[in-house]
């Protein structure tokens, strides 16, 4: 059943997090590292364990790939969370780390835990070093200045932009900000298998944007303990959101749609991609 | 001659930087990229080419790794500039990034030349796979909190420790923060090679304390013009540096004493190494 084997996957990728943590010097530092590493769906984890399953590779093979691309979206959130971007004092049910310690401890923990996301795709148990390459090379196209960091960039200037964006800049703005990491996750197996990486591509391309319109509705009808992060803060200042765009109804409408568009493209894969299918559903009937 | 090497590699390894900046989403996030790519020394650019020559490998095929640490050491720098960190406004003779944008953008430029350091490790001109995930493992450790972004969590704790720290500390501190991205570049020739990087690393670790200690030296007597930063900050902060512990007569002979040290360690390379040598010498005379 899928929320048991989420379930797994949050237990076993927490695991493999810890481990890597313990490995670094201790301090600070490290502590801070552990604590932003914490928490969290793990849905990037679990699309890309569920993906490898696809071509037979088992978890245990897969793990830190999915452990990188937790690190790396960590990162993102430590960042994303400072004075400076998004101004959050609440991430996972918790203080956010610049809140808990510093501003600096947080500049340096996300930034060792984008390295760290890029040292734990190098493991050798993930198999042929081609293999780990093309890896390494995807998660940096995912989360580089084309990619995450891009959308991240929009976002910003979003705010200050004298107009709200439209349908066509905010779905290009979440597509690098939320959807290219989740792209690679839900790829990640193909990568690992040395197949063809299309039919996935296809898939995250619709979970990623069926992704960020249940975080806009969540922004507005969810509950901020479930979430353990401040809601309400785009339509409050004012941002174009899939809901502003296209009204509460439209927004659920057309992530439906898209999550429809998602098992379509899983056809390929058969009964074997119901986990897949499962998780797609899950991503706009999630509380947090 | 070494200048003329160096000048070479500063040109190439710019052409190589200004080609991965291009590639890249249009708009301010791009300028501000290629904005804190530009100019510096360029000496681990350089040490990654000329380990690289010692086995036969030529500049263009290393090249992708000498753009990739310069890369790397330019978010280090955009990121330790921030108000946060050592708040510095003066970089490479401009202002620093955060002071020509603003902090967000800051944050983000660094993170993003990060993740392309990463990107360029993969490029396919580097030569098989397994080397090339070598270079990604060895950086991400070399960079990481086991590295260098362990010495900076140091640095700052060191500035509002109670008592100045002591050799043993500062030796441990500065082997993070600029030493082990020194020895990353000057590894970086073996590691393509898959040769034994055992004499290299010896080269590297006394090049970089070399390193250091001229770089303690230069902020109490060097000019700010031509090292393009501001100078003096860590002795007005009553901060422990090596001429602070050793004097400067004590700093100035255990900085040649160093270079004598990598000078040894380079003796299984005979007169292939010459540049090499030149280049521990270049590091205690430069004056920026």
């Amino acid at each position: 059943m899928f929320s048991d084997r989420l379930a797994e996957v949050q237990h076993a990728v927490q695991s493999a997090l810890d481990d890597a943590v313990a490995r670094l010097p201790a301090g600070e530092l490290r502590e801070a590292i552990g604590y932003a590493a914490q928490g969290g769906k793990r849905l990037r984890a679990f699309l890309v364990i569920e993906s490898a399953a696809l071509f037979d590779i088992p978890a245990a093979q897969a793990m830190p790939a999915a452990a990188a691309v937790e690190a790396l979206h960590a990162y993102s959130l430590v960042h994303d969370d400072l004075p400076c971007m998004d101004d959050d004092d609440l991430r996972r049910g918790l203080p956010t780390v610049h809140v808990k310690w510093d501003e600096a401890t947080a500049v340096l923990a996300g930034d060792a835990l984008q390295t760290l996301a890029f040292e734990l795709c190098c493991d050798p148990a993930l198999g042929p070093a081609d293999r780990r390459v093309a890896l390494v090379a995807a998660l940096a196209r995912a989360s580089g200045a084309a990619g995450m960091v891009h959308g991240q960039a929009l976002d910003i200037a979003a705010e200050t932009a004298a107009t709200p964006l439209n349908l066509a800049q905010i779905t290009e703005l979440q597509a690098g900000k939320t959807g290219a990491l989740i792209s690679f996750a839900a790829e990640a197996g193909a990568i690992l298998a040395g197949a063809d990486r299309a039919p996935l591509a296809r898939y995250a391309a619709a979970l990623g944007l069926a992704f960020q319109i249940a975080d806009d509705i969540l922004d507005i009808e969810g509950s901020e303990a479930a979430a353990g992060k401040r809601l309400g803060k785009d339509a409050g200042a004012g941002k174009a959101t899939f809901v502003s765009l296209l009204g509460l109804e439209g927004a659920r409408a057309r992530a439906h749609a898209l999550v429809a568009e998602a098992e379509t493209a899983l056809a390929p894969y058969g009964a074997r991609a119901q986990t897949l299918i499962e998780a797609a559903r899950y991503v706009i009937a999630r509380d947090k």
